[in-house]
């Protein structure tokens, strides 16, 4: 008998939701768990797997089951370890944690594992917008900006599988903002939510002449989402915060298109929502920045994903190869 | 009788030069033509197979060749055409000339076209420094910034085969140097060799009060030669002609690793003769301006072969495949 589901994980920094997998991308089962409620990667795993294993045979699927794909930030596909990773506490330090292996070892199922922006990028070349796309660059605009190259047909992993950082590239040398990886200007300041939150408080502050519903936020930290429902009811300084973000961002595509030219860049996440009020300014500067052999070659696609689950059918298409 | 040897063609600015290359890497005969001497894609193609033509009976080879690989400015591997080479005469145009089928045309032989960069890249990956590596950039920094980017151990192309123009990465955002390609700002106004006497001119006219050697030069433009000369006569304006040039290179390195996780990075060209006096502070640089995870991991190399044998051997090696 063909087994023919797998299970797709997907850890994020609050929730790791996971699924059951078909081989024509339906989610059939979910569960999830709190990624933050555990104090080491052990811990986690274990209850990862118990988790996956009530599920599996909740619905009779013991004998079904070809195996798991994990997505986790800054996952590594080479060793199937976590470490590094700023928003889930017991993966914070340098140290290697073994999560694939120690899955498969909790769990008797193999496991593969890589980042998170990576696995989306897979769901989307084998379920989404990239179907078909040999070279396309996939990026999350979330709480930050991650972000998966495909290049002729390939995930770009790199030696050490940690490729494809583009959040991280420097988009301001000069003042450049100070970015959680404790270096200034990298392109996740500006282009993520929070970098629009932060543009939101620094365009309020240093144009105190201008009128903007958002000054009537006062109890609570700007949302991107305010500056969106600003941006949506006329607000100048929500548009103008739009604006800047996508003409950023699309300088930072320039550069990136030098890089691998690819066919499409995809963009997902809450960001995304923001649709025109982001995307053309990201086109006008796309279009003005462009070096010209590269000019009007590259799409600009949104996801069609819905977000939730893009990264579980992703990570499940990591346990198909 | 299995044939043995490829022709590599390495199709400069101003000189064509090619060779027969064997499968140890040793270019056996070669001979060059005048690139800027025809007005015409197809009188440049014809005068060049005239000339391999001669090469190959002259040497009683007729039997023994595999095919052309030739790596041209701005090539693309895909339809292997030329277009928009701005430092070709007949090839500036956006017009695609077919070079490597009516190459096929007029002698017979099967031919592969890359750009410059590319071929040089893969000539590194069988001949040089970067043998056994399946993820490095190799950048050339001579006339231009040049660089072929493998991931995988695969080139990295490009759904247009234009990928990997790094030079034309922006750099300097606010007030940059004007560039060749229209645009401001782009790495090879700075990190190539016109770039470093760009660099000493400026650095000369906004220090006044600085000593130099190099303001001597009165009877013709300052050339990157110059300032290597005065730097290890221990002139200080030189040594920060190439401090700054150094560090502008290390930062946009950062910025590389972070898309494809390098295990080497592999200068090559002209520049790469001023040895520590750029490699000290570029190095310095990365240091300074990596993202943690990549700390430590990425090596940069200088290229060990011979400037004008790696592009035919680069060039040739296209054709063994």
């Amino acid at each position: 008998m063909n087994k023919s589901y797998v299970i797709g994980v997907d850890t994020g920094g609050t929730n790791t939701a996971f699924g059951v997998v078909d081989r024509r991308g339906e989610i059939l089962f979910r569960a999830s768990i709190k990624t933050g409620d555990y104090i080491s990667g052990e811990e986690y795993i274990n209850a990862l797997g118990d988790a996956i294993s009530e599920l599996i045979t909740k619905n009779n699927l013991s004998e079904q089951i070809i195996g798991i794909g994990m997505g986790v930030p800054n996952g590594n596909i080479h060793d199937g370890s976590i470490s590094m990773a700023a928003n889930i506490q017991w993966a914070k330090s340098g140290e290697k944690i073994l999560l694939a292996q120690m899955l498969t070892g909790k769990t008797n199922l193999p496991c593969r594992l890589t980042n998170d922006a990576n696995a989306a990028a897979i769901g989307e070349m084998i379920y989404g917008v990239a179907k078909g796309l040999k070279d396309f660059i996939f990026i999350t605009l979330g709480t930050g900006l991650g972000s998966g190259i495909v290049a002729g047909g390939q995930l770009v992993i790199g030696h050490d599988g940690l490729a494809g950082e583009l959040g991280h590239v420097r988009i301001i040398r000069h003042n450049g903002r100070l970015c959680g990886c404790g270096r200034t200007g990298c392109l996740e300041t500006y282009c993520s939510a929070p970098g629009v939150a932060r543009t939101a408080r620094e365009f309020l502050e240093i144009n105190p002449e201008k009128a903007s519903s958002l000054r009537r936020i006062t109890n609570r930290e700007i949302t991107s989402k305010d500056v969106f429902d600003a941006a949506q009811k006329g607000d100048g300084i929500a548009v103008e915060i739009f604006n800047f973000t996508g003409t950023l961002l699309g300088e930072a595509l320039c550069d990136f298109i030098a890089f691998s030219s690819p066919k499409a860049i995809i963009l997902f996440g809450g960001l995304t929502h923001a649709g025109d009020f982001l995307l053309k300014p990201l086109k006008a500067s796309l279009d003005k920045n462009i070096f010209s052999i590269y000019r009007g070659k590259t799409e600009i696609l949104v996801s069609q994903l819905n977000d939730a689950e893009a990264a579980i059918l992703g990570a499940g298409a990591l346990a198909w190869e």
